[in-house]
């Protein structure tokens, strides 16, 4: 969680919302990190899950990710749940949750489906405080209370 | 829907699920075409719907699309029903209802709930019959019947 913690620092030091993923393997080795990019990258689903997942899936050139950790410092969006699950990712463990945007705890908590073929292990909470207190201090120190909802 | 149902007939050719997609902006022209390609990337978030997203927003270097129509021979994923609400798309027209793997009128339905910050129109069942005629081709020329769920 410290590596996906620094990866969240990194994302707010470029003005992007301050969450950070890493994927590790089965032996614990880290196959990818990645801050969120949504604005160096315009692209609205470049969450930090979702580059971590895809850069580890190149790195091995393989579609599944089926003995691999997923940690990230902010329960996953839907879109991000559903990458998971598309990954075949082993288990999930996350920091914060996530009310207002979750997709796994709240709202339509993707994995709780028939339609969803592979529900990972699921940690929530992990470094919770630490992992809420980059978000909630990156959102103060923006001007504009409106930019808070999403990334 | 034709550009679209165009775009699945070449991913079935490619051996891939065969879905495609594309995004048209305010005025009726095209931005992106794309097919599924999770086997030739080794990605299994390669979707037809997703590609086609990240082209439109990379060519306007934009990271919403708020004027933009999706046009998907399948039902929308959990993923791409996610990324369809992230991109701030205005429209979804799509062809063939997906009860098993859905996310739009099956499953989670990403876009009913509160923590769906944005909700397309949404347009099912059109071209429904060629859009489902050509999946169901392609999984009856495969060996493996187990193959035939998700991409």
């Amino acid at each position: 969680m410290q590596r996906a913690l620094n990866e969240a620092r990194k994302a707010a030091e470029c003005g992007e919302v301050p969450v950070g993923a890493v994927v590790t393997d089965g032996a614990g080795a880290v196959l990818a990190t990645a801050s969120n990019a949504v604005e160096a990258r315009h692209d609205a689903t470049a969450h930090a899950e979702l580059l971590a997942l895809r850069a580890a899936a190149a790195r091995r050139g393989e579609k599944y990710l089926v003995d691999c950790t997923l940690t990230v410092t902010l329960e996953p969006c839907p879109l991000c749940a559903a990458a998971i699950a598309l990954f075949r990712i082993k288990r999930l463990v996350f920091g914060a949750y996530d009310p207002k945007s979750g997709g796994v705890e709240h709202g339509p908590r993707v994995f709780d489906h028939a339609t969803c073929h592979h529900r990972p292990e699921v940690i929530g909470g992990v470094d919770e405080r630490e992992s809420a207190a980059i978000l909630r201090d990156f959102f103060e120190n923006r001007r504009d209370p409106a930019n808070s909802a999403g990334r």
